[in-house]
């Protein structure tokens, strides 16, 4: 793939494999004496050395349990114990960026004994959090908002707010991002005191993407081009050995005492760093399922997903288009475009964490001629929704995109759910938005994206695996604004679009019990809508209820919408949306998720049979 | 204010003066013989001299009728007749960024017969616009795109499409924009053959906002540190006099010749070169209304503005509470936070074009204990998306969102309507979303945006004068989530969001013509809703009407939502949601733009006595 590079965002799980190199016997006297950052600040430097080495182990222990990410925290252990040694944390705000490396400062910070419920139901974030600790002064997940963050505290330490210093962690995958750069931008600018540690792993990955992962190699080499932090006006250290604690804490000690503006410290890590099979593969135990600690064996994941589904049916259409291309924000694995680049090297484009970007550069490249597939996960697809509303929606430029992650996540919980995606693009004229229900409705949509060239169409699909089904090796163009018939009833019929027809259907056989026998009908198109099966289903029922795996305001609403302004709504039809509630749900297991969100088998029989109670006037029918 | 500067996209107007220093007399004899630019081509460099002059004095001619974008159009005057000469356009794709600076590439480009039709209904376009010409590649208005999309044209360029060499222009301002770092970060490890004209006027601006526009200064006076495009891949060119016509053409001929990657040419210019009342102040005559092309002397704006009445309103909050900060994204003048800057310099941050990290570093602000004022128009506000959703509403964190410019714009046209904020801000859990129907109870939703704490909060107020109303000093605190009865009536009840209550007052009037009398309800609040207020205007009227200037899915999608759970559309109340239309509707004078979007008094009126026709069934009222 063109620029193609494992992103510190990218959550591809693989089977490990190697051996472990370390003893794993698993003492940790000096971390059994940690209880807050401020014992660190009574260890003599060769303690610490000791204490980092506990904690490594203790973080492989903790994970090889629970699943989580390993790679990125193992590479950020002496780094975590530098900044809490060194500096008066949690007055000190020590920012994470994304997170996810965060485990060795959970680990510090008073919840090593919770570290066994990590992303689990009622248990520790995966990511840091303001709720959870004093020491996570801001929550984290999506990327690059660290140095935004921070000078935002700094700015209030300047205007007397009982603010201390400033330390932000940003790996090089995240800094690539331009709301990074606006950070550097407006630090340099305003000149306050902060600290921006880049954790840069990068020399363990190959071929970077971007040309300032290039021009951290030539920092790191020596052999650069001038130095873009300093042009950017910060005071440049570096490179520094990441994993050389005792270096690490004298240049804060120097620093802590000398700064008096805006200081990158960047320090050279080894992701997975102190892991044998970690170690051996950086993108691998970027995201791990529970592992053996000795071997490094990770536990079988689940079936094919949907991604997969995505990325072979894409695959089929660009065999039979020269002109397709596919687009991922730094996102490779997780998206699927990975296997579309085996296929296609010179069609495939990694932007980098930089979702505005890609966005307006699948735009350009549509006025181009081509025919852009733009894979972004849902939540992070709202980093470019300017782009999608002002290049792609005015222009009506034919870019297609690819949304997966979208609805509930499970694990990652809210910070990655993709709860808004329907609502914010159903709302531009123009566009076509669909979902999908199962696989094989899947790889059809993605058919139907790429006949599509008269305007933008996005589809969503969740994370999810394909189940059993047999999905063709090609999908088949679907009518635009057409629904289907799933299953014919009377007096209750259910529209649902996307994932969620399973749990209706099931719905439908629990209420066949109670003699009720609905009507499915599956929307496949949240815009535009269907109209003639929505009033036929309204003309012939007498309750219906829209499903949708997304927050109100979307399908449902615009349904409804529709229904009142035709003058449905005045007593022959009662409607009922369901969508996702007015809340963010926390992570859990994917089932919990639905119930607590109400979106669950259980939940479509209750409201059903309400509805049909409520309904008793006799049903007018309309010519 | 810290780090403020007029931006390139901030449109504040200001009554012009000092003399014209140029001959207006206006004869153009070279530039009447032009009728595309294969005609620059076929002249020798002294005649393209002369032409630049002509194009200039017709520039400024033009103008002075319509009004518009004058300054940045005078500065790229050279740059505009040096790439249509050198470069093959249209083949050549050039690509101009945010797009207000292309008057003389319109007049270039075939479309100086209709220059007189700029910005007004049925004419140009005071942007590029692919619909107009096949000189326009690319539409723009929102800044920091150009490089993006033209990395797309490069790339299906390079994959067999028939485009040729792409030039992009982007202005200083817009270049410290993340998505364009973004995009340079991409070109320099793509190496594309792309040329990236920088139109760096900053130079007749101070103080400049940003480190990056502190490096141009740098590399301007020859002493910066280090050069940032050449860290990012890029081939250096500069820097360069921008007004120099021949060194232009001779840098441009060589380089089209020799370039077999990423060009950067780093050209200087002065923000309305050659006349005498722009170049006086680079503010005054960035946005114009017509004006005497002699004196310069603008004609008399509009009476006060809503801006004017937010920025004063703030100010007096901002006496009483020191915690109170004000933050714009590059638009000090268009969002007011410039009054507010003089009152308190050191609570005003002016972050640049960068709506991602002005979100989160208010985000920042807000953990750290300040109260920040986000003032950003909300169109501007898509580009800061993603912030709002995971920094802000995840977080439950307390920034206050000012949000001009909502709904219609008029002269601008749809790239800078305010039409998606009220949906894809309601639709976030734990937000508080408000619309002043007026001047005054924006100064009420002001304080009342100060007062609320509890988590983020939007007030949305369209771009209009505040009429002759006697506005209080400072607002008085609404209750959240309370609507308030203007007129009470019976039948049909108008529940009204925002600035449309005057037309549907006037709407009234005439309906009371036809024996109607209609109850008036303002919502104030989009959200949380005011369930109270809404189940009694269903419970005791046939016919409620929600009215709203933004897209479906919005405020009326939640109050149908509502009342659909809750079982009120079983035939009591007919709900007719009146909002935006599913279309983008095209500049002309506002009234003119509120009946096409089908929001006019006439149109409620329509609506009204159709809903009531319907509804002839008895009233059934709930106990």
């Amino acid at each position: 793939m063109i620029g193609s590079k494992a992103s510190g965002r990218d959550g591809g799980k693989r089977a490990g494999d190697g051996m472990a190199d370390e003893d794993l016997s698993g003492a940790t006297p000096l971390l059994d004496g940690v209880h807050s950052p401020a014992d660190l600040r009574r260890m003599p430097d060769g303690d610490l050395v000791r204490l980092a080495d506990e904690l490594r182990h203790e973080t492989i222990r903790v994970v090889s349990q629970t699943g989580g990410h390993l790679g990125s925290s193992l590479g950020v252990v002496e780094l975590t114990v530098a900044v809490h040694a060194v500096f008066e944390t949690p007055v000190d705000r020590f920012i994470f960026d994304v997170g996810h490396q965060c485990y060795p400062h959970k680990i510090l910070t008073g919840r090593r004994a919770r570290m066994g419920t990590l992303r689990q139901e009622g248990g520790l974030s995966g990511f840091t959090k303001r709720a959870e600790s004093a020491y996570d002064p801001f929550g984290a997940a999506h990327s690059s908002t660290s140095i935004s963050a921070g000078l935002g505290f700094a700015a209030a330490r300047d205007l007397g707010q009982p603010e201390g210093d400033v330390i932000c962690l940003i790996g090089d995958s995240a800094l690539s991002s331009g709301m990074a750069f606006e950070a550097l931008n407006n630090l340099g600018a305003l000149r306050k005191r902060l600290f921006v540690i880049v954790n840069d792993n990068g020399m363990s990955i190959a071929p970077a993407v971007g040309a300032l992962e290039a021009h951290l190699r030539g920092l790191a080499r020596g052999d650069a081009r001038g130095n873009l932090f300093e042009s950017l006006g910060a005071a440049y250290h570096g490179p520094v050995d990441g994993h050389d604690l005792p270096g690490l804490l004298a240049l804060m000690r120097r620093l802590r005492t000398e700064a008096d503006g805006p200081v990158v410290i960047h320090a050279l890590t080894t992701k997975g760093k102190g892991y044998g099979p970690a170690e051996a593969s950086s993108c691998r135990y970027h995201g791990v399922t529970p592992f053996d600690a000795g071997t490094g064996v990770q536990q079988k994941g689940s079936a094919k997903a949907l991604t997969a589904v995505f990325a072979e049916a894409l695959i089929a259409e660009a065999k039979a288009d020269h002109r397709i291309i596919a687009v991922t924000a730094g996102m490779p694995t997780g998206t699927g475009v990975d296997k579309f680049a085996a296929a296609f090297p010179d069609r495939a484009f990694d932007t980098g964490i930089a979702e505005q970007h890609a966005v307006t550069f699948a735009a350009g490249a549509a006025a181009g001629g081509l025919k852009p597939f733009c894979a972004i996960y849902s939540t992070f697809l709202q980093r470019g929704y300017d782009q999608i509303v002002h290049d792609v929606a005015l222009q009506g430029l034919p870019v297609r995109f690819a949304i997966d992650r979208a609805g509930l996540v499970g694990a990652d919980g809210p910070t990655h759910a993709g709860t808004f995606d329907i609502g914010f693009l159903t709302a531009l004229p123009g566009f076509t938005v669909m979902a999908a229900a199962d696989a094989t409705e899947l790889a059809h949509m993605v058919a139907t994206a790429a006949a599509h060239d008269g305007g933008p169409i996005a589809f969503r699909y969740p994370r999810a695996s394909a189940g059993g089904e047999a999905v063709p090796q090609r999908g088949t163009p679907l009518e635009i604004g057409k629904g289907r018939i799933v299953r014919t009833g009377h007096t209750l019929a259910f529209l649902s679009l996307g994932a969620r027809l399973g749990a209706v259907t099931e719905a439908a056989s629990m209420l066949a019990r109670h003699g009720i026998n609905p009507t499915i009908a599956d929307a496949r198109f949240a815009k535009p809508l269907d109209l003639d099966l929505i009033e036929k289903l309204a003309n012939t029922h007498q309750v219906l209820i829209t499903v949708e795996e997304g927050a109100a305001g979307g399908f449902g609403a615009a349904v409804l919408s529709h229904l009142a302004l035709a003058g449905y709504l005045d007593g022959r039809c009662a409607v009922r949306p369901l969508t996702l509630p007015d809340s963010f749900i926390h992570q859990a297991d994917m089932e919990i998720m639905y119930r607590h969100a109400g979106v669950s088998t259980d939940r479509l029989v209750r409201m059903s049979i309400d509805a049909l109670q409520k309904m008793t006037r006799p049903k007018l029918v309309r010519m």
